[in-house]
């Protein structure tokens, strides 16, 4: 922590917050300046709160220099984590498709897409069985129906399934049936579920929130961690803004950032933000190209026919050729994709 | 809804969208025009998903004309609402002042700050018993020892309640102890508590997310009114913006805009926003002056030693002046402040 | 300046630090932490551009600590600027409303209009001569004549006359008929422009732009400061968010933190954030409450004639019950109203 | 335009609004539904203000159908434009990477980044002569000494000369010695230049404004266009969003999104947006693999050195590898890089 005093600040105002730094067990560093006086604090553990020292008197700004976030900091740990999912490694020199349809609808639809992930060289397949959605009158999943279905999916085709949780209260059901919990953007604050996810140790899907810093999506991370759980990747959806000629704004400069801050796992999410299906193929490219650990997209069967999101999901026919362009784009951004 | 067609579309792809409408058992509406054709929808009782119709050939666009939400709309019900909070009426012609420390913190502090509260004039009192925190090692509330001292010092002053519920587990403890739930912006999409909270039928402050729109705070609350508790105050507590100089970015036109939308009481929380005490004030009067239904603010008997948030409670000392301030801003704008 | 030094920082890359510091005259000031090693900068006049020292091995962070403006600060000037527009003071204890049509139209439009103002007690009257458009094939004023009409109806009725330049052709012609110079949102960053009007001498309205930090609207501010020109008015007029439900996001905690930061007066445009007349009345109120120094919004004789911005025009009548209201609120706020 | 009535709007209404219509000499459509009635125009040319309508009694909404703009749109020509820069074609089969400094400096600098950029098979060379900056007190480029550099740069290697024009005033100057000329974000909305710059008849680089929506940055566009000069590319080069870990956002959707609604070729700017060397590389592939026709990129051979932006120039050294990955990735986005 720096605190900048004000050009005006008088020698008791800067004396009070050395005492105020004192006071609590830590150490203050006066920089003399031309203009003004800064203060720099040594001897805290971890982050300290700047609004404290804003208040005082004399005090123009108080600016954070260390991190808040320690488990999932790259300064923690140097090396990429490489995260197991039921044998499959994300996080290393391979970009992992996962991809499957936006909701389960039937057994049918599950299995020709699982089919047809899996054709393509992907090995893990996604599908909602519990779906949130922004208005309480919309199709809400299959629920367990729903969950049953992956794992016949899994059964019958090998991929591993990734599958959203939206509450602690079927967190357990969820659990029971799948690989990689995926935690959504809009309960990326949801400390509560972050924490009971986290106990676990169950591979952890973590969404970027519509408008999270990276540093509030670390912090979302370091609840799972902090429960003993590092098995987290970190997945960019696309965040709000000013822009309303697609549903999201997808912000691939999150996976450059992201790599040098944390040693977690970089995926993207091209589908929710690109909102349709024919930008969703450049989008997966991009993501390719900027780095990304892995990409979950949408996939169906027959999309016309979704019961939600089919604008946003390629069809399975033609899904290896996506994968194949996926995994060139990759080679040269120095990644490669699994091997069919 | 209403379809437009590309001006290239032929007759046999305005035919197909045609088609798609009348399969769904709803009536299109031809409206051909110099450049293109565009077709209106009518038979639908919700609102239908754009996405269905933007994917098929030729077409354009497809714009949702009908609001998604229902109950909470002023076109269902088009007398402003008054919620009864154990007798004190919020929404109706004066303008209420809930205050209170961020966190209960000791029996002095939430029985200090109660009774400087009642004396201002205000009848509500805020206090944070569970605090979600974006980071896991800062102080996560006195939990059920705070909803006492809270219940304490209701019984003291006759002020009712207002504490945040955080997720599902602890909502039946909190709900026992306090006169209004309040959801915070992080939960203003977990729509597993939203109905929960909604079953227990007691009246809710619903936090605007930092990057929600209007209407996905209608729809949020639209969710606690489907379970039968219409109950709900949309509180504005400040947006994610690219401005820095503040915490959030204080949205005061959202006061007329959901006064429009919405039949449900507006709350404006400015301590979050402005994130300091000096600016509180002003930003107090100002939502006032929009026609706020309430104001929720933090207040602390020892600003300088509040455990959290501290630079932007207000203290109590002078808090009755401030009180007469807003009473005085909110009669020009047509309110008028509870007498003492 | 601050650099954060990486916690893996090798003494010879903190030396390295310290050497290009003392290249550019500078003094480095080592303050060692228990995890990491930060360095304060002195003896530097203005701000140093952190991305010198960001790319240089070892360093995580480069952090500002004086602000990068000068002569708009209040740390050089710490009394309150009142700018004198032909005998009205602008800043000063008063809250001066500044009212008039979107465009001139037309000799009786003007008329009437500036006869509404200035029976309501306001002082300025604005009008645009000049339009920039969003299109080009929008009308965009009437020009030389409208400035004729602008300053018929200032010796008509003793208003002084705000209007808006729009490039440096047109510049000399604007300042012969004008009494303060309106620099436009999308010309914020024109810098060019900015020199220009300051070399005029002549009081200047400065826009805030659709995304431009407050600090942003101080350096375009400094601009004209620079060129000898210190009668500048900080133009707060909505910023562009994620929020579609109004034009732009009335962003009123610039006015306190405006405030702080500089001497300068802040006006408040309503009109353009609420785009719609109803909500301009209480916006304008909330501008008065937060503490603006002026309010600068539209009126027309006959709104629904307007040839633009109709909508979100006042009706001249009963714009002196308006005027009544925002000086009843800023009272409270600490301000008055000009009397009539 | 579709005008929406409320459910309660009265027959007197809807008939007010259809006489409305007719005066403006279109024709109402009347769309009856279960609710509301919704009425339809057809007859205008171009796009209606929805303004005008939205103020009336018993009106909802008023919702565009039309797209405002013209000459740029992809309904007006459906084939890519492909755009000849002194023999070089911009939009067609090829990506085309424009590279060199932020600023000219010197004749070694430029000279020394021209065979640079020469050498790695690139064709068009950036550099600033005019530098508007955030600041007064910041360099402003070395004018029209700058300008002779460059053109002595394209005499010795074959490079077509971008740069950019920040004024009316030295336009004439400017556009003597470019062959592209390059309009700032900052200027995107100064339409006086717009005007000036289509008049010259050179192609045009035209930025996107740091909160402009694509369909704004087309509309500034138009203002070319109508001069009767259509050589104009699209440059996108990161937006303003809440996101602090980098300078801006690069907004990748926008080249599939352009590409879907203009004929104009895509220019994509990684360096601004990242503002560091090592993020330049992901983002530059990023680009290519979303499709973009374009990039422009920092270069210097000395980047420690930099008079501005040093930190964010990719160094002349290993520049040919650079261009060789955003060939590979190119080719599989279905493009091809210039071969050398």
């Amino acid at each position: 922590m720096l605190i900048v005093m004000k050009p005006q600040a008088t020698p008791d105002e800067v004396e009070a917050v050395n005492e105020r730094i004192r006071s609590m067990g830590l150490t203050p560093h006066s920089i003399p300046g031309a203009q003004r006086v800064a203060i720099g604090i040594t001897g805290n553990k971890g982050a300290l709160e700047p609004d404290v020292f804003v208040s005082m008197a004399g005090v123009a700004d108080a600016i954070r220099v260390s991190q808040p976030f320690k488990l999932v900091s790259r300064e923690v740990k140097e090396e990429d984590s490489i995260i197991d999912v039921g044998g499959i490694p994300v996080g290393g020199p391979e970009v992992m498709v996962m991809a499957g349809p936006c909701s389960v609808e039937s057994k049918e639809q599950i299995l020709e897409a699982a089919q047809g992930v899996r054709a393509s060289g992907a090995r893990l397949l996604r599908g909602g069985a519990f779906k949130p959605r922004t208005s309480p009158y919309e199709f809400q999943g299959l629920k367990e129906e729903g969950l049953k279905l992956l794992a016949m999916a899994r059964d019958a085709t090998g991929l591993k399934v990734v599958t959203e949780v939206k509450d602690t209260e079927t967190l357990p059901m969820v659990a029971e049936y799948s690989d990689v919990l995926q935690v959504g953007a809009r309960n990326m604050q949801n400390y509560s579920l972050l924490a009971e996810v986290g106990r676990t140790g169950l591979p952890v899907l973590l969404k970027r929130g519509l408008s999270a810093t990276l540093e509030e999506l670390l912090m979302a991370a370091e609840y799972v961690l902090k429960e003993g759980n590092d098995k987290v990747m970190l997945c960019e959806r696309g965040i709000r803004t000013f822009e309303t000629s697609y549903r999201f704004t997808l912000d691939l400069l999150a996976v450059p950032a992201l790599r040098e801050l944390s040693h977690l796992p970089i995926v993207i999410d091209p589908s929710h933000a690109a909102g349709r299906r024919d930008w969703v193929g450049p989008m997966s490219l991009a993501a390719a190209a900027a780095g990304a650990d892995g990409i979950i997209v949408e996939v169906h069967n027959e999309p016309e026919e979704a019961i939600c999101d089919g604008p946003q999901a390629l069809p399975t026919e033609g899904f290896a050729e996506y994968a194949e362009q996926v995994r060139r784009v990759a080679e040269v951004a120095g990644k490669q994709l699994t091997a069919v």
